[in-house]
């Protein structure tokens, strides 16, 4: 497919001087996503990984937890009146006796019957539905040294947002800080569907002794996927919302927001940050 | 309720130097979404403004148009088990006589039974959903100069902004570059959302005669906000998607990009924009 950019014309103006010329986008289309054949979601992403995001999505959704609770991926053909394919609509297929939680507009993940609709009840049901409790064992224990290398090895492996500015991307380190995997995608959380998705296809579900890195901010959303795959460490470029760090702290997640160069801004978990003894805590 | 901002404790990293101090947070709640009684949609937003957000969201999705479709917003009380309203779920009632569109899982603003899933799909869906058709008569025409001023603006009106860092913003201009609205929020959807709701609220649909400005990229479903408004220009800090230009392109939007100081992008609706007749076109 290779649509992950497309060429429009635009008009440039700087300071007052106007030319024409093309540009590269970041390309966006519409994908649904199909659980055993019943439609159950449509997001706005840029084409390319779509299994690896369609698994992600449903890791992040409680229905699949390893690789041995999916059966297969295919996309839909005849989605359209003339039987075209348009590589937007996607079927996931569970193995036997994988039970299927009650997806409904009211995701099983936001609401506990016990309290209704509130931020305690978020955090109460991504706590009791994820099946990779945080358990990294002994715990990942990684210096400020090596968080202040991440941002950069990032953005050098970005290689659709350097032509377009336009992609958020989601990263996986190891304990040593070696890239183990990067995703781009016009949407924050598709990235990391497509990182825990393609990890989920490959058999590394759950992520224990990983970080994962995201470009933009941490949201109780991004939080959510983190620990729905076991990922004990979540960085984020600039600020974590009241609810990601509450997850965070609830979960045992350690989240770090802010984390530019040598600075950075630890939320929750700081027992897996490597501290010099030295270092005063004002 | 005044919960924009939450306050934890964060562990600040400085060039090896740490230090423990408390840190201001945007907040982050989900609000669950009724349409007359029936759970239509949650989102993660930052609490405030949530009639607002209701409306507006509304407003995207073909429901409500003008404030004669809209009888009245309540917070629902008793949705939790002892009867406690977290004032996370909003009751949107319609005026009698509104059709309600049938709003799926599978909205109706992405989908034509014609085509089947695809980005034309989704430009049809929107071109033919809209009720405010753009139509500025004389058309909007504003020159680079007055542009260029809107960035410093809306940075200079983001309140909780200059606290957390953590938000995104959402601005309407007139045509004389005076701030008419602005909104943050945890959620860049949200934002806008809430700026179009609260104009629907106040009997100011279509907006026919502002630009909207916002902080982060230009997505297929920003870009939809606006043309469900009637708002005829759409301007972006960062990068557009290709959707998002093609949908202004077929809807009669003006679509800026990178509009940062003298420098913009301008990917649609050239006309709109005042450019000096010894401007050579490159």
């Amino acid at each position: 497919m290779g649509r992950v950019t497309e060429r429009r014309k635009v008009l440039r103006i700087r300071d007052g001087a106007v030319s024409s010329r093309p540009d590269t986008l970041v390309a966006e289309e519409p994908l649904e996503i199909r659980l055993n054949g019943r439609p159950l979601a449509i997001t706005m992403r840029t084409p390319g990984d779509d299994f690896a995001l369609a698994a992600g999505f449903l890791v992040s959704e409680g229905v699949l937890a390893t690789d041995a609770d999916l059966r297969n991926i295919v996309y839909c053909a005849g989605a359209t009146a003339d039987g075209t394919n348009t590589y937007n609509v996607v079927d996931v297929k569970t193995a036997d006796g994988v039970v299927i939680p009650d997806i409904t507009l009211e995701r099983n993940v936001y609401t506990t019957s016990s309290c209704g609709l509130c931020g305690k009840a978020s955090l109460d049901a991504v706590r009791t539905t994820t099946r990779h409790p945080i358990a990294d064992t002994p715990p990942l224990r990684v210096g400020p040294e090596l968080l202040a290398g991440l941002p950069d090895r990032l953005r050098a492996s970005q290689r659709v947002f350097d032509r377009t500015g336009g992609l958020h991307a989601a990263a996986l380190f190891d304990e040593d800080g070696e890239l183990l995997d990067v995703r781009e995608d016009v949407g924050r959380h598709n990235a990391v569907d497509k990182l825990v998705g393609r990890a989920l296809q490959d058999g590394r579900l759950p992520l224990s002794r990983t970080i994962l890195m995201v470009s933009g901010r941490a949201s109780f959303e991004l939080a959510q996927k983190a620990v729905m795959a076991g990922i004990p460490m979540l960085a984020a470029v600039s600020a974590p919302s009241s609810l990601a760090v509450d997850l965070a702290a609830e979960t045992g997640l350690t989240l770090l927001g802010f984390l530019r160069g040598s600075s950075m801004n630890v939320y929750a978990g700081e027992d897996r940050i490597a501290l010099r003894a030295a270092a005063a805590r004002g």
